[in-house]
């Protein structure tokens, strides 16, 4: 077996074996296929396509290509929960103590961002103290006392992905629904958890622009899960315009702590206790999936969720005192608004355009070196729907660097369109696979 | 304009612009873009096809991304003359002096070869003191005083072709149309003749099996040399056997010279002087193709067009006594007969397997490094349709290396069919594009 063998078989249309597959991923990983053989293999993959078996074996190709998590030294069935992205998107910081709140155990690796904001674990770090990288075993212990731990992923899972993903970035071969779903779903598997809720977004915002790619691509998820022995549901949501109306990495974990306040945006807290729903229906706390979300609005009511954010920050040393004071958050010294220049409804809020602005305002990277200002972001005043007349604020736009906010500011105006007529709203919440 | 968004627009089927081919050319000819993204172009190319004019766009600035020959000091129409390649074919040694001998100026580089045996370069240099390297302006002067001169090519010739062969080679992408006319145009269109006349073989042994894809490939040429202001001409010829019989680089030159006293094998003699009867067309010496050949089986007839071969050895400072001296030639100590285990005519004689035998003899490299035994290979003795009898000789084998000879015998049998019935043969020359 030679890769050349491998990239003309593939070229030529023909479905790979599971052994060839292995091949390529454990010889990538291990740097005896160089780079210009991987990427002519990705881009004969994206055009020729991987059926679903194919799919399925280089997800656990990829799984197997690094370090895999052993969560047994937990009780329980321990839920996971993924988010293909998009703008404003804090809902880990919500369902997370949603779900442990009502007893099912998350063990959680998140990523950092780039793009238009940070990751959850750039967002946690603007928490005085948070510490988002822990010692495994104070991570098991974490989960075992708190209910709940979330901490950066190491580059050691999935090590096959993180370097095929970085060549597909430089080589125009990222759009392509196997290569996304093994990529999602090999890191996931890795991560060790028993079953694991997906947050497809569509739309302007999001990478699948298509509800019909996100439902393919969330069904395929789906599958890869489920024959990997996981129980595995998929959601799929709008992102036409922005999560809730915070966007950037404090003000987004302010919006998820008020949320746990049950003083959240409408749309957070329908996505929250939807997904958080489904989480303590897939970790056998409810025994379906209505019977999951009651017992989350019961948690959200109740204030246990908020409860159990306070002792997660507490147990990884961030300062629990945020959570009433959000003053002791990184603060912006520039602040300025975006002004409506007619009267209307907004029809479209574009997501992208705001996300762009709040990256411009200096709340996410363009490259991986680049440093984050974690305090800089923007609050939407107004949302698609909503009526506005000449002067209201659409949106206020902060960070610490003039010329950038101001820049931001030119950039969110663009992302308003403004009309007379009252435009139909999106549903939030349009599938769910499982 | 980025190399990522050239990648893109090719992946998703779209044609490029000139500008853009220029910029992926003279970006990886001077390492700005890396191989692992020229690769995923390439293999979008080969999925995706180039239309003609993305194919010129290709051909022209893989030209220009090299040195380019100026001939203009010779005056005449310069002619050059290209095969794509098979067993056995020599022909560059006998038309080259024909087409000279009616007046023709051939400035010619070849190449060396990788494969069956050396290439054309290879093979001279197994006439004592050969130099297949000259200056430039000894090889001009060669052309102006004895009428032709062939040397090696060297890499600065369309120097993009090169790196990207290269990475063809290794990335399952050689196998296109587009890719292969732009390879071999770019590099005939810089080496400066007016004319080109091309070999392009179809068969077992060649690099396009069916005839309908050497017959495109020939006309895609055909198309590319005319839009560069050339006049091109195409010849699909047969290559399903090996051309002539002798098949290695010291026996090829002394068939050669055998063709050119007139003592040839018919195949060879009959492509040699509808070549060279081309060339003389081509070069505005004959008003038809028809006279062209007329002249060159006078060229031939008369013993001019080997003289013309001694001119040209002794200009490049081989030993001229070799045309009647077959013992100046390398020799080996190792020869072997294959011999016929049954009764029945020759079927079918593979030449892509006696083209391995004779590599593994030693007269071919399997790598750039290897070096090749100038003495080892094989001479027929029974060609495709011959009636053979039970322990005739059907070909001998013969080198330095007893274990190499004996593999080479085994793989030499194996390309011998014997059966009951006649076959038919293959008319050698198929076709004419002009």
């Amino acid at each position: 077996m030679t890769m050349y063998e491998i990239i003309a078989k593939k070229r030529d249309g023909h479905k790979l074996s599971q052994d060839e597959i292995e091949f390529f991923i454990d010889g990538y990983t291990n740097e005896r296929i160089m780079d210009y053989q991987a990427s002519a293999l990705l881009m004969a993959m994206f055009l020729r396509g991987l059926d679903e078996e194919e799919t399925f074996w280089l997800t656990d190709a990829m799984r197997r290509s690094g370090e895999t998590v052993d969560l047994s030294p937990i009780p329980g069935v321990k839920v996971d929960k993924h988010s293909t992205g998009g703008v404003g998107d804090k809902t880990t910081l919500i369902v997370a103590p949603l779900a442990a709140a009502c007893g099912v155990p998350i063990a959680k690796m998140s990523g950092r961002g780039l793009g238009f904001t940070g990751g959850t674990v750039d967002k946690m770090e603007s928490i005085p103290g948070f510490r988002t990288s822990l010692e495994p075993q104070e991570f098991l212990d974490l989960v075992n006392t708190v209910g709940m731990s979330v901490i950066g992923q190491t580059a050691h899972i999935a090590a096959a992905d993180k370097k095929l993903y970085a060549l597909r970035d430089v080589t125009a071969t990222v759009d392509n629904m196997s290569l996304i779903a093994s990529s999602i779903m090999s890191k996931k598997l890795a991560s060790g958890s028993d079953a694991i809720v997906l947050d497809v977004k569509t739309g302007g915002g999001a990478f699948m622009e298509k509800e019909e790619d996100a439902e393919a691509l969330g069904i395929l998820m789906v599958k890869m899960g489920k024959a990997s022995g996981k129980k595995t549901i998929a959601v799929i949501t709008d992102m036409n315009q922005p999560l809730g109306n915070a966007v950037g990495n404090s003000v987004e974990v302010i919006e998820a702590i008020e949320t746990l306040k049950g003083q959240g945006p409408e749309d957070i807290t329908e996505l929250a206790l939807t997904l958080s729903g489904l989480m303590i229906y897939a970790g056998e706390k409810a025994s379906t999936p209505a019977e999951g979300r009651t017992m989350a609005e019961e948690a959200l009511k109740s204030g246990r969720a908020l409860a159990k954010l306070g002792d997660f920050i507490e147990g990884q040393s961030g300062d629990r005192r945020v959570i009433d004071d959000y003053g002791l958050f990184p603060q912006a010294t520039i602040r300025r608004q975006a002004v409506a220049g007619e009267d209307g409804f907004v029809q479209r809020l574009e997501a992208r355009a705001i996300g762009m602005a709040s990256q411009h305002a200096g709340a996410g990277r363009a490259t991986k070196e680049d440093t984050i200002d974690l305090a800089a972001g923007i609050i939407l005043c107004k949302k698609t729907g909503d009526a506005v007349k000449k002067g209201d604020v659409l949106a206020e736009i902060f960070g610490n660097d003039e010329a950038k906010v101001d820049g931001a500011v030119k950039e969110a105006m663009k992302a308003f369109h403004i009309g007379l007529n009252e435009p139909e709203i999106e549903p939030l919440i349009k599938k769910i696979l499982m």
